[in-house]
């Protein structure tokens, strides 16, 4: 028997059409790349956005195109998010800091139609453009007085848009049709594309907004410093839209003055962002003595929040901390660490130790922890095993079918290792590939670096799991020593872990290097450590 | 181009999943019939829920199968809307303030197969249970020692389920089947069932969690005053479960002083019911001087409310009120009085003015204004014209198709006729077939009540329109005078009104009446009042 509701798509311009009647005087506040500050109303964007429309399908688009951005948090890059979805094209955002090669790999893959793109890439994109067949048009999102020199035959967004009024009314969109595309480039292998649906984006922002979500509501106002090239900034432009939030995009200035400036003139209640990000903001607050005393809420992803970032956070600043987790592949909220009514009672001391962790379970999104044998493990905030997660906002595979089967029995595999306390609490012990496996147990890297970079001589540390005949893997501990004409010795080293980590997680072995390959983004590789000690013997 | 997103259905399962794994020991609590607080942990409860899927299939009950409840607010009632969607059956709640013969008409319609109900409805079992061919079963929500006395052979709640183990798997939900049943009785045809969905339970519950609608979160106690039996309770059932809100359901025991015990020993934050219910509280705590400090949220719904009560609330109770507007096809939430920021810088008396009005929209629900002609009407606070609506979780149609083509080019015509403001608040002016048409125009029949209550000689008031040769229909008062030995006269009423309401809406005439007709539900019966005038003319 079916339900008597009517059959009403969750779709992406029903999230600009509700900011623009409730919330039209609801501002976007822009640093923009030309310069000056831009700040208009959910109102006018949906006016604009209406004219983007028409502007795209006078461009030949079609429902399915691929319409790429390469741009910074700004108000046309708002517009086209909603635009390109709501005549049924896929926004796909293009991540500016990865190399000319992966750019143009992944372009050619999505087969892009147009490109917009920020002033500051105008050089970019006079190297890629002839090596793009794909691309019938590139865009400078700018207006006719500020367009840039090129030898490539540039078209200008706001002459595109001027041409056009805003008499337009939304095509009818299937919920399940894509309506963005993000690529995730893993350590190996080409980069993947995750293609979200007007479904996906909706539910994701509803539950976004749910209270012991991130809460936003018309009171709020948010900064996402997190660029909305990575997982569409955390879905901040659908989420503030449905709350009718304030939303404050920082363009190309990310560093802590410009983040600070922002912050205090907007009055922002709410930032999001990376723990780089925050290193360099917490920096120049401490430097210039500044406050954000309007900041209520930061929330921190993509990597792990270390805790006296979350002290200084909390302590010195009077905010709160959502630690948060989540990927390209799930839109990406998948657990945050709003706390309990439950966890008010704790102690300040296991409150922090709660809040290193990644977060708990929000509803949409099924959490599970599964061992080597496939078995799902308990929550006791001890076992790890690959966390496994379920939902309408993850990635059932990747663009074309390309980037392999993520999905085990349905449950997407994020290859990370986590533990999941009584609580259900989730914390990041480990890459599914940087796990040492020895003698049918796991130990975690990430857990014995923390514990070596404690010793006073060490000032940064790795550990990779190194094949061994008795035990098939252990940990090799390798340091870069804080004072390289007096590296720390191995055995000062091992008395210093001995007592904080298991006895049999001990490393069999340290070795001291001048310094550890990154990854562009500024990771520890150890997939190049690992090429690096290939021929490495343990001592006999 | 298709998104890539899990195919992940929107289910009512899901959501108990959700609150037993992360808010297991989150409460609910429930004044029992029997006579003692019950209390227990969404886990606790989920256990049951899955013995009780597995003691409905055991009694025959398959997927689209409608089994009814006759019950107040408590846990077994709980249960039973999780059970009976969980295994793909349809929970039809009755609403035992019926007369026998419309819940008779009502059973048989929906062909229930299974009545479950609370020991306080025995005799009203008693007298239906041979009316009723298409039931099997009827069950008492009571436990072996409580069992009543019946001349029908009656089944006992926890035996069925005491024989059951908890070891059920959910079976495969399509979202859009049918979940639960309630029917809706105009004032003039037969009750109309309105059937829910899975999908529009679940988008229903996230929508009221979001911030700035009702906002529920682990922190919350919720007390709904307003029946499980009434649009499920707005949805309590399942919003608690969905935020790991504690929830407190006060069974049979909706006078002052019960509820006032509820909220003071639970220490309820949010409470929700209709103002008839918020009249007897206030009058219980004024007269026993008792305090509720514990609650932050009233919701009011249902029926206007009174400008005196938002004001007692909030000034002499400190709590916030949120006026919201819905009905049985809009699952019920439609529009919700939460201030916006541009509306926290507004004088007290204009937030009380926006208080009185029902709310704006939230995101989920469009709104409009139509005029006699079909066209929208402008959002200017001023214009009246029904209200329709669209959504996800509005009504398409009524259940078997009985009950007339309730859309109008997709919208569903709410028989409400209402204004909208620019600021997107909706006020209901009144029902669609109680106002007057005047040469073109309409009058609002609510409007010139409430101004002429405001006399002093005047208990009760009700307009009618009445057939009129040169307008069509002009506004007749009828009043009931507080002293009737000495009621106000024509002319004093008129000129009570002169100045307060345009010249146009002046009525033609005011009529003295004892009393004035009522519904069950305690709404004044404009059909019966016509009925009393149909023989009136106009005073020559």
């Amino acid at each position: 028997m079916k339900g008597m509701m009517m059959d009403y798509p969750l779709t992406i311009p029903s999230v600009i059409d509700y900011a623009a009647k409730f919330h039209g005087e609801a501002e976007i506040v822009s640093r923009t790349v030309e310069g000056p500050i831009h700040r208009y109303g959910y109102a006018n964007s949906h006016h604009r956005i209406r004219q983007l429309c028409k502007a795209l399908l006078a461009q030949g688009v079609k429902p399915g195109d691929r319409v790429a951005t390469l741009a910074w948090n700004g108000y046309r890059h708002f517009e086209l998010y909603y635009a390109i979805a709501s005549i049924g094209a896929v926004c796909h955002t293009l991540n500016p800091r990865l190399f000319p090669e992966q750019l143009i790999y992944i372009i050619n893959h999505a087969e892009d139609k147009l490109v917009f793109f920020d002033l500051t890439f105008t050089p970019l994109i006079d190297g890629l453009a002839d090596k793009l067949p794909t691309v019938e048009r590139f865009v400078a999102m700018t207006d006719a007085s500020h367009m840039p020199e090129s030898k490539v035959d540039l078209a200008c967004y706001e002459d595109l848009l001027g041409v056009q009024d805003a008499d337009f009314a939304w095509p009818d969109i299937d919920e399940n049709a894509a309506s963005g595309l993000c690529y995730t480039s893993g350590t190996t292998g080409n980069p993947k594309g995750v293609v979200y649906s007007h479904r996906s984006t909706v539910l994701h922002a509803m539950a976004g907004n749910m209270r012991d979500t991130l809460g936003l509501c018309s009171h709020s106002v948010l900064l996402p410093v997190v660029p909305m090239f990575h997982v569409n900034a955390w879905g901040a432009p659908y989420g503030c839209a449905m709350a009718g939030a304030k939303l404050v995009l920082p363009g190309a200035g990310m560093d802590g003055a410009s983040i600070h400036e922002l912050i205090d003139s907007e009055e922002a209640t709410c930032i999001s962002g990376v723990p780089t990000i925050w290193l360099m903001l917490l920096d120049f607050l401490k430097t210039n003595n500044k406050r954000i005393d309007s900041v209520e809420q930061v929330v921190i992803g993509g990597s792990a929040a270390p805790r006296s970032m979350i002290e200084t956070f909390q302590n010195d600043y009077d905010t709160r901390v959502l630690h948060a987790w989540g990927m390209t592949e799930t839109s990406p909220l998948g657990t945050v660490g709003t706390f309990r009514k439950a966890e008010e009672s704790l102690s300040d001391e296991e409150k922090i130790q709660l809040q290193l962790k990644q977060g708990r379970g929000i509803f949409g999104v099924e959490l599970r922890i599964v061992g080597d044998d496939g078995k799902e493990l308990p929550w006791d905030g001890k076992a790890f095993g690959e966390l496994e997660v379920r939902g309408p906002w993850i990635a059932s595979g990747y663009f074309k079918g390309e980037g392999g089967e993520p999905l085990d029995g349905g449950w997407f595999r994020t290859g990370d290792v986590s533990t999941i306390d009584s609580r259900g609490y989730m914390q990041i012990t480990d890459r599914a590939k940087d796990v040492i496996k020895s003698g049918g147990e796991w130990i975690s890297s990430i857990e014995l670096e923390n514990e070596a970079v404690s010793h006073e001589g060490i000032a940064e540390a790795a550990v990779i799991g190194m094949a061994h005949k008795k035990w098939d893997e252990r940990p090799l501990l390798v340091v870069v020593p804080v004072d390289k004409s007096n590296p720390p010795s191995k055995e000062s080293v091992l008395e210093h872990l001995t007592g904080r980590i298991a006895k049999w997680w001990m490393p069999d072995d340290v070795q001291v290097v001048d310094e550890l390959p990154h990854t562009a983004t500024g990771k520890i590789s150890k997939k190049t450590l690992r090429e690096q000690f290939a021929d490495y013997s343990w001592p006999s």
